[in-house]
């Protein structure tokens, strides 16, 4: 696999980690992703995704569980770990971890890069229980500059919501990194992708940036998940994925933020993101639900 | 099939139209479209969706085509075609017109219910060429309360922007009717759904509406169509379809437009509407790209 020459074209090779963090394990969890990180940087990734709340595991059973599995983002040993081995490999790395910030938890994404960490996103739209032990992201979607691109991330249900998709792109997010826990849909056709994965793809066409998803595997106190990790390039289609349901795999694919960043002129008239309505737009998605609709 | 009690659970039977238009052959198209919907309504649909500019064809040469072949609401032929059948079979249509309102051109889509014209959206998001011929749409995101339910419209392009789809989930949409003359897309891999009918299951799954699309088939003046019209229900998935590339094609199924209006509650604490983080988005969604961000 050839190195990625920074300063280039932005063609970047991006490994999405699928594994099965252990509910409580830091140690074996933090462990097992930094294992991973050796293998993909080793082979040339300059970019690595690791699940939702991969240090902690996710299923918790209280309060104080969750608490004792979080750290600081300055103090994360989770996040320590991942700057050591991303200054080791000139490597960067989007991973969940369980965040604590006072008295309050965040189901979190840390950015870290060769110099150390870089930038946290809080995910936005908590899922069922999470609502029991986090409070609900309070930084917005920010998009970080690096010299790979403009990452951003979202964790998991964000993926539902095309106004987080589309903020970071109007912030010129080139690539959007996905920890994610990604559980059964009950009406899932065999035939079709997963709806988890056709939003990614749906998203990455709509806003022209590749995305790189990673989902964890196993059951957790009895809530499965479904890995399915993929990689997208940035008119929408995979590159790398879907990963198997039920087995531990490294994705790895080469993608062009560069491409992704350009892509936007479709013909003589349309570019998509300045094709936007926003005459259209402004009075109506900053606001909630017609009052009184169902 | 069974009729659908009005007032009872919102259950129906909708059809999409799928055919050929011919350049500049209004009273060919018309009548292929009416005898589509004679046909449907007699297999007990209850509401019927027409392609894109179903009456005009839609590679124009020339302004002064585009405007030979339009019509305004009042007084287009096409609507008045369709109304009678609708009065007839107490049925509801939403199909694409050449619209002319005074000396503009919209790429419209009317709907017509057994008491005649109820509403006209007008194309918001023009393709290529269509930005020679017609004025960008004016009337935003119009959303109509019908006997079968509240009833919106996109065409095309306008499914690529997400902001469209959910202001019409926002007033309240139960199903949103697509006439659409999708073209191919340069990247598709043949093993996966059309990037058009993604959009499409993403969208419904993102904002628990139904959408049912109906896409013209052939080639015009050098421009193929897709066909693969696509009728999906409120979780995103296919319930008939997609029609075949090549060939016409009445797509039929039963849609739950009241589960399409319940569904929004996904657990004790997830409702996909209200849980849009308004406080997050009002600042940028109604906003231009970041100024000189590529």
């Amino acid at each position: 696999m050839s190195t990625d020459a920074p300063g280039g074209e932005a063609e970047i090779t991006v490994s999405c980690l699928q594994f099965e963090p252990r509910i409580g394990d830091l140690a074996a969890n933090r462990a097992a992703g930094l294992e991973l990180i050796e293998a993909v940087a080793e082979a040339g990734a300059r970019l690595a995704v690791l699940p939702e709340l991969s240090d902690s595991g996710y299923v918790f059973e209280s309060r104080a569980e969750a608490f004792a599995l979080s750290g600081t983002a300055a103090e994360s040993e989770t996040i320590a770990g991942w700057a050591e081995a991303a200054r080791r490999h000139d490597l960067h790395i989007v991973g969940g971890f369980c965040e604590r910030d006072g008295g309050r938890l965040f189901n979190s994404a840390a950015l870290v890069g060769p110099d150390g960490l870089i930038g946290v996103y809080r995910k936005t739209h908590l899922w069922d229980a999470e609502n029991l032990w986090f409070e609900p992201g309070d930084h917005g979607y920010p998009v970080f500059a690096t010299p790979l691109g403009r990452i951003g991330a979202l964790i998991c249900y964000d993926g539902w919501f095309p106004e987080a998709w589309r903020l970071l792109a109007m912030q010129g997010a080139d690539i959007v990194c996905v920890p994610t826990n990604w559980v059964p849909m009950p009406s899932q056709p065999a035939s079709l992708p997963s709806m988890s994965n056709i939003l990614c793809m749906a998203a990455a066409h709509s806003n022209s940036f590749c995305v790189a998803a990673a989902c964890r595997i196993g059951t957790e106190r009895g809530q499965p998940f479904i890995g399915q990790s993929l990689i997208v390039n940035h008119e929408g289609w995979p590159v790398a994925g879907p990963a198997p349901e039920e087995r531990p795999e490294v994705l790895t694919a080469r993608v062009n933020l560069a491409d992704a960043r350009r892509k936007r002129r479709l013909n003589d008239f349309n570019q998509l993101l300045r094709d936007r309505r926003t005459d259209l737009y402004d009075e109506m998605l900053g606001t909630d639900l017609t009052p009184g609709w169902y």
